[in-house]
């Protein structure tokens, strides 16, 4: 089933169902108000809204409206628990390549939980000299997932699936490790799509703890990623979740992201003409940058400013838009989208 | 006021207001369930549970029943936002000698919100081979913090101050800050004071964004710390929570640490028998091991094992218990306290 929550002035908005095809939702009144509460009772909460998602899609429920995208909070509107691991190493390679890769475990890093996106909102950002990132992911909410759980286990405790996208200040992220504790200003805030999908919703595209479709990212109407998510996923879901409850427990509605996707260079060209290239793109600016810089010595490709927009999206087989798409525009703190 | 949350079987627990003396105790209910709810609608609930803490405190409220800190969860179960800083220099320069130190900014990390314990919860950890520590300091819960607000704007968002336990594995540590995302399973679970109070309560001990008491800390019985918490407080709460709000706005129900509070060595004896002393002891064993390691060569002090206790508390002036203790077990998954 497809869920998302609606701006209601409050700071947890409305629980709503969503159809399949996103174009009618379905206020959860009568069962449940806020997302929060379906996470920290999900056993009994899930079937009564899987009920009212299948009204929904056979045209049966009783006050259907027409879903407004830009009327959702992030579907967790607020989290006690974000964890954001670097799953895919080639991003890493490209855009740290000073930083020390593990091959048996993921990097990550917890966030700020109060400071979570809607798919429209704009993105509020100090100052366009702070080297202003999108990166576009995918992230998970989970149930309780008791402390020492196996990656097949924690699997077993993901509710829900959503796109992500994670604003970075990079000119206030330190270039070499040196200060361990230094990046809680350079990752501020994060959206996420307007709807959150149970794993059931991707079919035979959910595969090993992973979704084996491409994700789209475009930069102010222009395509420039859609790199397939599954791929180059070094550490799936089950075990990004393990990786964290290998010292604690998770509770209901901890939000686990598996950070900027991405996918290997490939050799293109022969003899002298030959260079590395990646024919899928990118999903954030820095690793564009390093991209450049490895084809050409220089990188030439700017960060963000105000007034950029950034959307992410991905597909099912059917060509329809699973999650809804994020879509949002980098503004400064006084509301505006021209540069400063 | 004194405000604290009581267990009762649900994530959120039940509101209560604490009296002064932390003798007695009234369910919120008419006001407020959560604490939570207190942080979303501050200007509006606080008056009306400072009116229920004054019938506490005159013998005039009419269901109030004994305190008993046993049954309390953190006063905030569980939190949106949990960053800490190492807002003492001498804690990181005894501890992490080989990290930079700046003295214009904290460093700061953020934690699991979702992994918080009541005062007197036991402390579950894998193994005692983890290198098992405990850190006591100080906290604050904030209301809405604005992006860019100053340090004397943010001291003004300062909703209530607690007293913390924060666990550490030391030897998930990196010993060098090579790993920049690495800490993340090294620092599993936070435990909090019985109560929660607003700075009012602390009378002129609170100044210039600090507490000006000592703190004591205990470990198996015997007390093993007694720094002065206001005295090398480099960084105050307005200091550290505007470090935070630099580049992102912090919202209600935020938890800022001040992370373990320590105070400068000091040179005792002469000649040939001058060495560094810390006589108002440790807050965290590896605090202790450095100083040994200094003034012997060789660390003698043992991380902590199943079974045994912490307790951290802060006295008044009058020489009674502001937040009441934290009096924690560490425990193995299967809930014993003898060591595995």
């Amino acid at each position: 089933m497809k869920l998302a929550t609606y701006k209601d002035g409050s700071r947890d908005g409305q629980l709503i169902v969503v159809s399949r095809d996103l174009r009618f939702a379905h206020y959860a009144t009568g069962i449940a108000s806020r997302m929060q509460q379906v996470l920290d009772d999900w056993s009994f909460m899930a079937p009564q809204l899987q009920d009212l998602y299948h009204q929904l899609n056979t045209g049966r429920a009783p006050h259907a409206f027409a879903f407004d995208a830009t009327q959702c909070m992030a579907a967790l509107p607020r989290a006690h628990q974000w964890a954001e691991a670097a799953a895919y190493p080639c991003h890493l390679a490209l855009t740290q390549p000073q930083w020390p890769l593990s091959t048996t475990e993921p990097l990550m890093r917890q966030g700020a939980g109060d400071s979570l996106m809607g798919p429209c909102d704009e993105a509020v950002v100090g100052s366009a000299a702070m080297g202003i990132d999108f990166g576009a992911g995918l992230a998970a909410i989970t149930g309780d997932v008791p402390m020492g759980s196996s990656p097949e286990q924690a699997l077993h405790a993901i509710r829900l699936l959503m796109l992500s996208n994670t604003l970075s200040l990079r000119h206030l992220m330190p270039s070499a490790p040196a200060q361990p504790w230094s990046h809680l200003q350079s990752w501020p805030a994060t959206g996420f799509s307007p709807v959150a999908v149970t794993v059931d919703e991707l079919g035979d595209a959910w595969r090993g703890g992973r979704i084996h479709l491409p994700l789209h990212s475009s930069c102010n109407g222009r395509k420039v990623g859609m790199c397939e998510a599954g791929e180059d996923m070094t550490f799936h879901f089950g075990q990004l979740v393990a990786h964290i409850a290998k010292t604690r427990a998770l509770y209901a509605g901890a939000i686990v992201g598996a950070g900027v996707v991405s996918n290997q260079g490939v050799v293109s060209g022969k003899g002298q003409n030959q260079r590395m290239d990646w024919p899928r793109g990118y999903h954030c600016i820095a690793e564009k940058r390093a991209m450049e810089l490895q084809q050409s010595g220089a990188a030439s490709t700017a960060y963000l400013q105000f007034g950029d927009t950034v959307r992410i999206e991905m597909k099912g087989k059917d060509g329809l838009s699973i999650f809804g798409a994020i879509d949002q525009t980098i503004v400064s703190p006084q509301g505006d989208g021209s540069s400063a």
